[in-house]
């Protein structure tokens, strides 16, 4: 049984408004005593995203006290709209949603706050501010208007946190130490905004790989420095695995970071890496990361938000929705959940 | 005039083992009073590799005084035999050469030695040792005996280090702090070795890209840690700018690093990243690193020993090597020897 024959797919679900909701009747006990999708007792398991491969563990099922901090980031499934999304969550029994702002722009903030009421998610963060390393003072000015525009929605969705993306190097400049002063004070003028509207400013550290051209702030040690000079109500910072794994020392830092951590998001580092490096975000488990490890050092922070999938992959993007929902699921309750 | 219209090629410079030797009498004086060219005087420009632009700068001609500290190193002309890289390098003036181990076992190394030797280049490195994050017992033994020989390698090629790539996560292995140490253990167990034999290990950080799948020291903060239980005549690390640009404070760490920095290699950071990861190396001036700040860190350490041009690239490779080796001297004389 294929996680498509656990899943009604309403008959608009791929290209619609309606989604996927789970099916009943299909549930069985694992050893723990957790409700789980019987297709993995079955004698054709479901297939995981996008290796193809059987799945190495049941898919737990909504209700499961496992999803409960697991959050989709709504790049995870990039085909989906944002109706779409929100139905898929609730359908695979998730906790949350994490919104970017270009589909919620799609349905309007009155619409979409209202959606998202109704469904009884959480929305673990608002993806995605920053790009303030620009130069030109107008075009530094429109980066912070934006910005506050994404305060405003964050704050709209009870967001926690707003994820800031840095921006990369202006085009034609050089000046990497130049760039990243801009981004602390576009920073450091954004802190009093987003405590006005109780929402955290989450400075993303990107992987090196995209320090030319997308985020100029590179280790969670730089983020951390970053973020110090203000309360942990204003600014804070978003681990990500596939950007911070390689990190000397990550370990320590994460497990170090306490309140400073406002987001934790989770996808894997594959090799060998897709050609559009953008679109090299893995599936837990389908790479390099040590998950329990790093997730331990999460929970050794005292973080309690969230968990996120934020996967970049086209042939993820090219799956049903609710199959990759379904694989991550997995993925999760295998690598990532435990350590929590 | 063409860079090739400067150099005579024999009728077997593009496969055989000649290479090619400077013409004489195209040579004229810059405001510096400096030797250059004649091609960028003339109405047609040369030619820079691979970007097929006008070259900015003439090429700097044998005997010029910037060309000293110059060193090619082999695998920015890959196609290049060891006898036409050394030829190659006579050519152009340089002043030495970074020889790779797969050349020259291709030719042994006695008639490797003696030809250097009568080219009056320098050997600036060995490339490569290392690998050597390796769990097996036998193979990390293999390993450490493979590094004895590139040791010997380079004791005999008079050069001052043997470059160290630390190798990546073993075949299936997610314990990336297993990995750094083992690499750690294995330069203390190769460090008295490479003293007996006059040559410094150089631990090569290497970008986080290759994390994974190549060199799991990632920074340069983190190669001095892992130098500093040495001494300098034992332990000491390669900056490259392709590796360590991104780095947060780089070049603070590498105007401290003092008589810990073995090699000094350049190369640019390019977007979009070639689909081959491996092949992204560009060449200086057509990315994004800012090599005059780079380089007068690299000066304020006190660093004095040769510069490598270290490109991997194909379109780099597909050219002809006396071609890419004008363009290379070039941009290091409009790029790096001013501020050496």
């Amino acid at each position: 049984m294929s996680v498509q024959q656990n899943v009604e797919l309403s008959p608009d679900a791929r290209g619609g408004a309606s989604g996927a909701t789970l099916s009943e009747g299909s549930v069985g006990v694992d050893r723990a005593g957790v409700a789980f999708a019987a297709d993995a007792v079955a004698d054709t398991p479901s297939l995981d995203v996008p290796s193809g491969l059987a799945a190495r563990v049941p898919t737990p099922l909504p209700g499961d006290p496992r999803l409960a901090r697991l959050s989709l980031n709504q790049r995870t499934t990039a085909n989906w709209t944002l109706r779409e999304a929100i139905d898929g969550s609730v359908a695979a029994g998730l906790g949350a949603i994490g919104v970017w702002r270009e589909p919620l722009a799609d349905v309007g903030l009155d619409t979409a706050a209202g959606w998202i009421a109704d469904s009884g998610l959480r929305v673990s963060s608002i993806c995605r501010g920053g790009f303030f390393t620009v130069i030109d003072p107008a075009a530094r000015r429109a980066a912070h208007d934006e910005n506050l525009r994404a305060l405003d929605e964050a704050a709209a969705l009870n967001a926690p946190t707003l994820v800031l993306v840095p921006g990369g190097l202006p085009e034609g400049s050089k000046d990497l130490v130049g760039a990243r002063t801009r981004a602390a004070e576009a920073i450091a003028e954004l802190a009093p905004e987003a405590r006005a509207r109780g929402v955290v400013l989450g400075i993303e550290p990107m992987n090196p790989i995209f320090a030319a051209d997308r985020g100029v702030v590179s280790t969670l040690g730089q983020a951390l420095a970053l973020a110090e000079p203000f309360a942990p109500e204003e600014v804070g910072v978003v681990v990500d695995t596939f950007h911070l794994w390689w990190e000397p020392g990550v370990l320590e830092l994460v497990a170090g970071a306490g309140e400073r951590i406002v987001s934790y998001q989770v996808c894997d580092w594959i090799t060998p890496l897709p050609a559009d490096t953008l679109l090299s975000r893995g599936m837990m488990g389908d790479g390099h990361i040590d998950f329990p490890a790093f997730t331990r050092a999460v929970a050794a922070s005292g973080y309690a938000g969230d968990v996120e999938v934020e996967i970049f992959h086209a042939d993820v993007w090219a799956a049903p929705g609710a199959e990759v929902v379904a694989t991550m699921a997995r993925r999760y309750a295998e690598l990532v959940e435990p350590w929590l």
